[in-house]
C-alpha cells in the first residue's frame, strides 16, 4: 500500500473491507472508532449473509486534517483484527497497484482495458503484458508497455509459468487481468501468485463453461448471450462471479454474429470487474462475491 | 382452422409458415403465387440456416376481394407441398384456437395469462384449466373458466394423464400452456397429444435446469437471473427455446428476493411465447426456434 | 404506525429514514444509539449528496428482546430530531398502511397491483378503489374491494376531489396509487391530502411528458420506449422519479404494439415503486429520490 | 460503388434498398426479377408503414455464376426506377466506402471506432480524421490515419467548413462519423456534402437534447441514462434516430459517474449505427429510420 499524491484532493480517503462472523454492534463500533479519530465517513455499506451468518462491511472515510492516512489505515487494520476479530483489507484511494495483462491473440479486451487505463478510469497501472503469442507485441509497443512473449506448450507449461511468475514478481504485480488469455493457469501458479486474477469468460456462466461457448450457445438456440467476469481459480470457469453482461439475440445470429455481439459484453464486464476490484469494492466468500457498488 | 368473423376487418389475412431444403427461387415463387391470385402481401420474412441448409419463410397476405380466405389458404398449402416440396402450416389471422392452462399452486403466470387473454392480447381463448391441486379453483370460477382438479401421484400418473388427455380432447385444445405446472409430462403424453405445449422455466436455460433454479442461482452467486419459455418435450427443460428474459441481481438478493424478481421475468417470457405462437410466428427445427417477430 | 403481529417473526424490525445537513459522526452516532439499546442492525445504508451537502440514511434493526418496538421507534425519532437535528421517518416492518387505487378504464396496472397485494408482495393493504368511470366496478367486486365511482368533468372537478378526499379520509388512506388514472389532481388536492401519491407515466420521462406518449414516441421514431413511476405533484409528470423501465423497439412497432409492449414496463415500474415506498426505502429531496434498494 | 475482391467469396452479393408508395405485387416482382436472372436471394425483408402508406424492402442476393455483379446491380436499379417507380440504392457487399471521423478532444468513441475498423467489423475504411483541436493528432499518427487540424471559432466557422468539405472531397468520403465532435455543422455544410453524417448524442433523445445532457439527467434525477446514434441534420439532435442504448442508474451516480457509465453506451450505439449504415441496412423517411437488422 503506497499512498501517491492525488491530483485533486489534498488527502486520500481510507477504504476498509471487513468480513467475519456477525456480532451485535459491529456497525456502531467501526463507526465509533472513525468518529473518535475525527474521521469523516464518506460511504458505509454492509451486508449480512444470513445463511452463512457472515457480516461484510465497506467503509470509506477521510481522516482528520493533519492525520497521516497510511498510519490511520494501519491502526484501523489492527483494531479490526484484534478488537473485532474481523478479517480486514485496508487501502488508500490513492493506491495505484501494478497490473499485468495476460492475452493471446484476440485483442478487443486488450485494447479496451489499456485505453481505459490511459483515460484514468482504473485505479491501477498496467505495468506489463504477457502473451503466449507474439501477435500483439507491436500494439503493446505503441502503448509503450513492456511485452513478454512466453510461449506455452503442453511440455513447456511448467517452465512457462515459472517465467510468468518471475515477470510478475519483477514488476511487483498485484492484479492479473486475463484479457481472453486462452490458457488455463495451473494450481501451482495460483499457489505461487499471492494476488487475485480476473478472467473474462464469453458466456453467462454457469451456462456454456469450457471451450467455444458461442458455438455451444448457437447449438442450443438460446435467445440471450452473455459474458462473465470472475476471479480465476484452478477450476476452470468455476471461480467467484464478479459481474455479468447479457444481450438478446435471435435466430438470425450465426456464430460469427454471436462472437461480434459478445465482444461488447466481454469488454464491458471485464472493465467493470477490473474497476470494481481496483476500487476495493469486492469481498469473496463461499465462492461468491459481495460487490459494494 | 376455422375462420371466425373479425371485429374490425372485413376479411382476415392468411399466414403461412414454410420450411424445407433451400432452393433457388423460393422467395420469387411464393410471391408470384400470391400476386397471381391478386393477393396483397403484408409481411414476408425469411431465414436461411446455412449450417443446416434449411429455408424458412413466414408470409402474411390479404386475399383478393371476393376470394374465400379458407379456400385460398388450402390452395396455398397444396401448392407449397406439391410444387415446392415444403412443409407448410397455414392459418387465418382470425383463428382463435382453444388453450388449456396447466397449473399447480403458484399463481402469477396463471393470472397474468388469463388477464392478457381477457384483454385481447392473445389470439386464442382459454377453454379450460387443469391442475394437480385444488388451490386455484375459486380463482378459475371468478374468471368463469372450467377448472379440472386432476391429482397426480407417482402411482396415479398414467391414469391422471389419460384424464388430462380426455379433457384436452373434449375441449378441442390446440395449445397447452404450462403456467408453472410442477409436474413432468411423460413421453406417452406427448405422443398422444398432437399439439404444442409451452412451458416456462424459471432460469436462463441451459443454466440451472431441473429443480429449484433460484436456489441453484443463489448458491452459484450469479449476477443475472432469467426465465425461459420453451416448447416442452419429454426431456425436461431441453426443448426448443422461444424467448428468454433476464435481469441483473446482486449479493443482497436472497432466495425469496430472486423468486420475487424472477416472477416478472417469468410472466413476460411466458406471455410473449404464447403470443408469438398464437400469431403463427414460430418455426421449430433441430431443437431450435426461428421466431419471426 | 400500528404494529401488527407478523406471521413469521416474533418481533418486527424498526426502519428509520433520516435526512439533513451532513455533519461528522452521523453514522457513528446513530449506530451507537442502537447498540446502546441492545439493538441489532440488519441494514444500514447512507448517501451523501455532495452538491446539496445533504446526508441520507436508512437504518433497519431488531430491538433488544423484550423491548417494545413502537416505543423504541418513537424514542429514536426524538433522538434524531433533537440531538441530530435530522428529519426522520420511523416505521415498523410490520406496518401495513391502507392504500387507495385511482384508476380510469385501462386495467393492466389495476389488476397487477391488486394481484401482487393478494400475493403478499406489498407491505400495505388496498382498502378502496376510486374511479372516474364505472368500468372496473365488477372487477373490484370480484376482488372484494370497495369501489367508488366518482365521475369527473371540468365543472365537477372541485366537487369530485372533495368526494375523493372524503373517501381517503374515511378509509384512513396513507398512499394513493394512480394506476393509469387519466385525470390530473389539482394543487388543492395535494394540499389537502397529507400523504404521498404515486403515478405511472407511460414514457421514459422527461421525454414525452403529457398526453399520448406512445404516439409521440412513434412520431419521433425512437428505438427505446419506457415507463416512469414517480411521486405525483400538481405539476404534471414533473414529480420525483422513483424508477424507470425501458425496452428496445424497432420500426415494425406501430402505436398499438408500443402500447402493448409498454404495458409490461408500466406494470413492473409501478409495482416496483409501490413496493419500494411501502418498504420505506425512498427519500425525496430537490425533486429527486434516494432509493435504498 | 466499387467492387473490390473479397477475401473469402468468389463473388460479392448485391444489396438493394427500395422505398416508395405501396402497390400490390412489389414483393413478387422484385423476387421474380432476381429469379429470372438466375440470382439466389440470401435475405429479403420488407416493411409497410401503414400510416404513411410507404413500402420498404431490403434485398440481398448472389447473382448467377458468370454474371457481373456491378452490371446486375445497375440493371436492378434501372428496373426499380422505371418499372416499379421506386427509389433504390444498390450496393455490393464488397463495397468499402471511405469514412471521415470528426472528433474534438473526447476520445473513447474515436478509439473504439478505429479499433473496430481495424478488426474488420465495419464495411468501410477510415480515410481521414478532422478535428477542431490538435489533441488527438499523436493518436491518429499511431493508427497511421491522416489527421487534419481545422480550428473552428465563431468567426472562422464558414472558412473552417469550406476546408472540411475540401478534405472530404479530396479523400472521396462517403460517410462522416461524428465521434463526439463538439461543433454544430451548418445548413450550408449539409447542402454541400451529399453523403450521410452520423452523430452520437449522449442522452436518450428526445430527452436532454442540447448541451451537457448528463448534467441535465443528474438534475432531473432520472433512473436510466442513454445514448442515441442518429443521422445529423442542421437541426441539432433532431435527425432520424438509428439506435439507442440505455442503462439503469441510481442516486449514487454523480455527474462523473454518469459520464463514465454513458461512455459504454455511446461506444456501442455509435459503432452499431456505423455498422448498420455500412451494411446498407437503413432507410430514412419522415425523419425516422427503418433498420433491417
Amino acid at each position: 500500500m503506497t499512498a501517491e499524491p492525488l491530483g485533486k484532493a489534498a488527502s486520500p480517503s481510507i477504504i476498509a473491507l471487513l468480513s467475519g462472523p456477525d456480532r451485535t454492534g459491529l456497525v456502531a463500533r467501526t463507526g465509533a472508532w472513525i468518529w473518535e479519530k475525527g474521521g469523516n465517513i464518506l460511504h458505509a455499506s454492509q451486508h449480512h449473509d444470513r445463511e452463512a451468518d457472515v457480516f461484510f462491511q465497506r467503509l470509506e472515510w477521510f481522516p482528520a486534517r493533519g492525520q497521516d492516512p497510511e498510519e490511520e489505515a494501519r491502526a484501523f487494520h489492527r483494531f479490526a483484527a484484534s478488537e473485532l476479530s474481523m478479517q480486514a483489507r485496508v487501502a488508500l484511494s490513492s493506491d495505484r497497484p501494478n497490473i499485468a495483462i495476460f492475452v493471446s491473440k484476440i485483442e478487443h479486451c486488450f485494447h479496451d482495458i489499456i485505453l481505459r487505463e490511459n483515460a484514468g478510469e482504473l485505479r491501477g497501472q498496467i505495468a506489463c503484458i504477457i502473451s503466449n503469442h507474439d501477435t500483439l507485441s507491436t500494439a503493446a509497443d505503441r502503448y509503450e508497455i513492456p511485452f513478454f512473449h512466453v510461449p506455452v506448450s503442453k511440455d513447456s507449461k511448467q517452465k512457462a509459468e515459472a517465467e510468468q511468475l518471475r515477470i510478475l514478481e519483477e514488476y511487483e504485480i498485484e492484479l492479473v487481468l486475463m484479457a481472453r488469455y486462452m490458457q488455463i493457469l495451473s494450481g501451482s501458479f495460483f499457489q505461487n501468485f499471492a494476488h487475485p486474477v480476473i478472467n473474462i469468460h464469453h458466456s453467462f456462466l454457469p451456462a456454456f463453461a469450457g471451450a467455444r461457448p458461442y458455438y455451444q450457445a448457437y447449438q442450443r438456440g438460446v435467445k440471450v448471450i452473455g459474458a462473465t467476469a470472475h476471479y480465476a481459480t484452478q477450476d476452470l470457469d468455476q471461480g467467484p462471479i464478479i459481474c455479468q453482461e447479457i444481450a438478446h439475440v435471435n435466430h438470425r445470429y450465426g456464430v460469427p454474429d454471436l462472437i461480434q455481439k459478445g465482444k461488447d459484453l466481454e469488454r464491458t464486464a471485464f472493465a467493470q470487474a477490473a474497476r470494481l476490484h481496483l476500487e476495493n469494492r469486492i469481498l469473496v466468500y463461499n465462492n461468491k462475491t459481495v460487490v459494494f457498488d
